[in-house]
């Protein structure tokens, strides 16, 4: 049977209008967190939402504007702390969330490679 | 440093397809969750996954019905517990998941504001 | 008042080029997932990641390949301890994440059913 590992799960929540340096923040978020060696990076984009202004923004099959985006990690709890001083520099403010979590780490592979 | 606070990430499962008064029922619950003051609202939807009925719906690049949608909201848990009774007359008996999370909120602003 | 129980989320990274038998790994995972009588079961399609290569694959609004992938399934420790050695079978050396949450359950019927 696998061996659950102590994980944190750390989670952005941006806006796909959010930038840096001209390109797209996710994009710079999860460089950075490449760089830092941080698995699980996982960018997924909302269909509506509200972001600080309080207004509702939606795209559920037509025009879109200014959407969420969560930007996800899972790694080692030193790995994470790791990176916080690096968000703390990219974030522009945003929402972070952080969770323990049990892990089947990529590297422990399974029965059928 | 940031200083990460405890928050309540809070997850209604429903499917496109459900409504409320005519209108998408993800609507309704986030406009009554921006009424509400609720932080991090977020509607995601899924590509694939199986309903009360437990038929697997699927849409990877083509033809969808009734798939999957989660609205996801980051917030104290005084005022999620505030929502809940509202949550509980539009859920329609849907799933929510309720769990505790550090969160550095939107409003401690970052070093790049 | 709804009744909160305690419950587990399960989530499954992988790749959406992920293969089982010539089909997509995701709907393996899905049907054996449903065979089990998992509930909440759902597949979201991540817009930008980076695989176990290290290289960042994206799709905002063009070409993609090697998307992320998520599979998640809320239900009780009894039967996600169950659906583990399955799991185990198909995962193939994917990452895992398993989270204790609290759950009002679809079956739980709201006051507007």
């Amino acid at each position: 049977m696998p061996v659950w590992e102590q994980a944190i799960s750390l989670r952005i929540l941006i806006s796909e209008d959010d930038t840096h340096d001209g390109r797209p923040l996710h994009e710079a978020i999860l460089k950075a967190a490449r760089k830092a060696g941080l698995a699980g990076g996982k960018v997924s984009r909302g269909v509506a939402g509200y972001g600080r202004s309080g207004h509702i923004h939606e795209s559920w099959r037509g025009f879109s504007y200014d959407l969420p985006v969560v930007i996800e990690f899972i790694d080692s709890e030193e790995k994470i702390d790791a990176f916080l001083p690096t968000l703390q520099r990219l974030r522009q403010g945003a929402l972070v969330i952080r969770e323990r979590v049990e892990a089947l780490l990529p590297d422990d592979a399974g029965a059928n490679p």
